[in-house]
Order: C-alpha cells, then sequence, then structure tokens
C-alpha cells in the first residue's frame, strides 16, 4: 500500500544568488513524493488549477506515485515565490498566491482511508486534523509544520500533534513550539505532547531524532554545491517515511536507518532546482551516498 | 613530554541569565591544561599579574599541570568580561584589560623547545608563529585562532597557519578565513594554507574535522544544562590534543578518537563556571559520555 501524503502541489519561482526560475514544480506533497517514491508505493492528495501542466502529472505517473487523489479545480495552481541570500541559508518569501489550495479540504477515498502510512505535510493542522480523523488504523503517522502555525494555529497544531507517531520539524520550529533554547529540553517537551518519535532536521547541520528512551545524531551530507535548498524539508520527510513504508518495522534501528535515507534524499534535492536533482537516480547513487554518511561518522571500532 | 600550551591565564567575569561571577579563573590555556591534565602531562606558558591567586597556582598543580613557564609580573592580571544572552549562544564583550599580558612574548627554556605536542590558543599570530620557530621538532603542533585576528593580521595568521598540523576554530571563523559559507568549500580553502589536520567547531551542532581525503562528522555531547560555555572550544582542544599526546599516533583512526575526547571534554566544561565542570573526573566519567556518543551516532550496524 505504500504511504499517504497530503500536502501541497505548487508551481514555485525562485531566485538564488546563482540562477532563477520560474513557475517550476513545488511544493510540499510534490518533493515528499518524489523522494519517497524510490522506496515504495506513494500516492498524492493536493490540488492544482486547471493551468497545472500535464507534465508535471507524468512526471509524477512516470514515478509510479498515485495522483487519484490529485485534484484539478477551476482556478489558478498554489504559487509561491522565495529568494535566497548569499550563503543559502535564509529565504525571503517574495510572494503566497493560495488560489485554488485556499479551498483545500482534503476527503479520503475508501482506499486512502486504509493507508498504512501517512505524512501530513506542512498545512493548516486543522486540515492535518481532519485527515487523522479519516484514516482507519494506520501503523505510522507523521506530520511537518511550520512557525506560521506555531504562532497562529497553536492549540490546533498541539491536538493534531497529540494524534500522530512522528514529529518532523526544524530546530527553529521545536525550539518555538517548545518555548525553550535547548533542543535536548525541547524535544522532551513536545514528546510529552504525545508523539513517540520527534525528527528534528538541522539544514548543514544534520538531524536530531529524540524517542523517549533514546536520541540520534545524523550528521549531513556533505554538499559541496548547495543550489537551491528549496523542498530539502519535504524530500527528507520522503526518504525517511518511504524507507519505513517499505521496511514496515519501527524498531530504533529502522527509524535510525530512514533518518539516514531522508538526509540523502535531502541531498540530491538541494543541488538542483525543483525536484530535478531527485531525477533519474539509481538505488546505486543512493546507497553510496548512505555509505558515505556512514564513513563520515565512523569511529571507535 | 605531554603537551605543552601557550595561552592567556585570566581573571574572568561572566554572567548568564541564570548567575553571575566575578574574578573566576579563566583563558585559554587555562580550560585547555585542565582538559589535558586527564590525558597526559601538560606544561603551560603564560603570564599573570603579582594579583593572581596563589589557590589557582594550586589548582594547577594538584592537576600536574607543569606551572614553571607561567610568570608572574609586576602588574594585574589579563581580566575579561562577558555576558551571555538567553540561548547561550551570543556573548557580549563587556572588558577586555590586557594588563601583563599586553607584553607577552613567550621565550621558550630549552626544555619547552624539545616539546612533542605544542597547542597554541589564541593569541596574536605574530606570537604564535614566534613560538612555532622557537620549538625543535614537534610531532603535532596545533593552533585555534579568532575573528579579531583573521581581521586584523589576516597575513601573519596565515603565515602561522602555514607552519603548524592542526587548526581547530569554529565554523563562522572558518566561513570569514575561507571567504565562503559552504563549510566542505572552505575547509578545502583552509587545508591549502598548509595544515593536514583542520578541525571545526560547531558548540551544539557537534565538530567536522578535514583532512586531504577524509572528512570526520562528530556530534555534540547533549548537554541539557549548559550554564556557561565560556572555555569549551580551548577545553575541546584540550581533549583533542591531550589524548593525541597520549596516544602518540596520528592515524585517522586516532584522530576521530581525539575528536570525540574533545567534545567530552568541553561537555563538561560548559555544565559549570570556569573550569568546575572539569574538576574531579573520574576516568569513567569520561568514558560514560564517550560511550554514549557512540551510542547516538551508531546506525547501519
Amino acid at each position: 500500500m505504500g504511504v499517504l501524503t497530503v500536502g501541497s502541489v505548487a508551481l514555485d519561482s525562485i531566485m538564488t544568488p546563482f540562477a532563477q526560475v520560474r513557475d517550476v514544480l513545488g511544493g510540499s506533497a510534490t518533493f515528499f513524493s518524489v523522494a519517497a517514491s524510490y522506496f515504495t508505493e506513494v500516492s498524492i492528495i493536493a490540488v492544482v488549477g486547471k493551468d497545472f501542466p500535464k507534465e508535471h502529472i507524468r512526471l509524477f505517473e512516470n514515478l509510479g506515485i498515485n495522483t487519484k487523489g490529485l485534484e484539478a479545480r477551476d482556478g489558478s495552481t498554489f504559487r509561491w515565490a522565495g529568494a535566497y541570500g548569499y550563503d543559502l541559508n535564509e529565504r525571503d518569501t517574495i510572494e503566497t498566491r493560495l488560489n485554488v489550495f485556499k479551498e483545500f479540504k482534503p476527503i479520503l477515498s475508501e482506499e486512502h482511508r486504509r493507508t498504512e502510512y501517512l505524512f501530513l505535510a506542512n498545512i493548516d493542522p486543522e486540515l492535518q486534523y481532519s485527515v487523522l480523523q479519516q484514516v482507519e488504523s494506520p501503523r505510522l503517522t507523521a506530520l511537518d509544520t511550520m512557525n506560521f502555525w506555531i504562532e497562529g494555529k497553536r492549540e490546533e497544531l498541539i491536538r493534531a500533534i497529540g494524534c500522530v507517531d512522528a514529529l518532523i520539524m526544524n530546530d527553529g520550529e521545536c525550539r518555538q513550539l517548545a518555548g525553550t533554547h535547548n533542543i535536548v529540553k525541547a524535544a522532551r517537551r513536545i514528546l510529552s505532547f504525545g508523539p513517540r518519535i520527534l525528527v528534528v532536521k538541522k539544514g548543514e547541520h544534520g538531524a536530531l531524532m529524540f524517542t523517549e528512551n533514546s536520541m540520534f545524531s545524523a550528521p549531513a551530507f556533505p554538499v559541496e554545491d548547495v543550489f537551491d535548498p528549496t523542498g530539502a524539508g519535504d524530500s527528507f520527510a520522503g526518504g525517511f517515511m518511504g524507507y519505513l513504508a517499505k521496511i514496515r518495522e519501527t524498531s530504533e534501528k529502522n527509524l535510525r536507518e530512514a533518518v539516514i535515507y531522508g538526509t540523502v534524499m535531502a541531498s540530491f534535492c538541494v543541488e538542483k532546482f525543483s525536484v530535478e536533482g531527485m531525477l533519474n537516480l539509481k538505488n546505486s547513487d543512493i546507497e553510496e551516498r548512505y555509505n558515505m554518511l556512514r564513513e563520515v561518522t565512523r569511529f571507535g571500532e
């Protein structure tokens, strides 16, 4: 059955110090799906406008991504425009036009309700909660969020967080949500909201994973030419959830492997615009980066 | 013969959001020496004023630190005052009074010239270079520096860097010295200045080590109650160099172990003011944290 994701499919316009593009394929569900497609079957629930290029649908389908839940409505596709500074760490949102995404109210089909692995990409926590109410008996649910919801819909967000198994957020968001700077303390507080797994994405500093009794510190992949960081977090989530949906067992060992596969997929994502860095990968490309991450972390053996 | 360090011994006044202290034992050579003393013999070259409390000399001597090179001159000891904000990452220097340290011109004794392991803590790169000219045939030399010298004495610094085996700096300083944000690129550029080992300290994000052919990504120790970060970098260097002076061989394996012991010593340092967190440690305390770092990084076995 693979993994189901609910999120945005968008057209992004991006400026980096090196280049710029207009209306390329983007959105949280897009990056997630493409990354996860290397590990398992993926189904996508999202909404686009009638202007959404057919070639993007074909791209999804060529990767085996099920687009039955990708609704095309009258109106324009969600558009996001952003610009990165020289160090590629800070980004400014230039424009957000929600368009048809404004009315997005995901209703799951019978088939989708029976999904075993669910990833709720960064959308309104009320929608995340509503999707969680619709799935019947998932094996693993996860959600991502952002500062906008932490500030604007804190209670709704904490309610949704209380219903998922795993939370995947960046470190700044964790500190903000927990109200404390120390990341170990923040993690403990966030786990007390309900989830049993917290994955903290730290960009160029790697990732941390916390459960009630364990902590895992994962390195970043040493990417020398970061070209466009857009979608790195969702690609990470795609590798993480995709691997777990494939392996179907969330032991500490498997969760750690999943974090590493997430790291690998994010490293491919940031090397090109849109999802291009993640297209046409061979399994050996993925395994090569996995092995390199083992090599750069090994000690005391 | 152990390790020799040349740097500052100071009296620090520190404000954190939790507490404050006045005129406590500080200085780069101090933190380095105390950390390194758990691994090997340590000799210190520094200068203090006649006002320097005898109890601090006794503290060094009780740890077996050789203070023959710690000169007491007429005048006042170097004083530094700093304040940390709530997140303990940003610090403001409130006051720097160099006092007798202003005239510091390290002249090595016959014995010191024969040292095999040398750590040049953060001092004027011209002094670092002069010390490097005085040592006869060291097995391993390392230096640390700061933004002040990168900006003010860039050429002198690069000349000193060209004469050491290892460079130990924080990530911001590496980016500044190399003139590039990407840390992998920055490392490559810095290694081209001459040293064969670059250790990049990243505080709560751990450390990276680069050689011409290898990269190592070390986690931070998950300290839940960071109390005062002052001296963490020098304590890291003390664990790193102390371990290498003990093991007397710089294979990749040993260098990685050294980074981990540096991480462990820094984690003890930040838990209390001054060097207090590093006093009265048992070997088992150090090994316990070493093992915990293995546990939090393990995957794919």
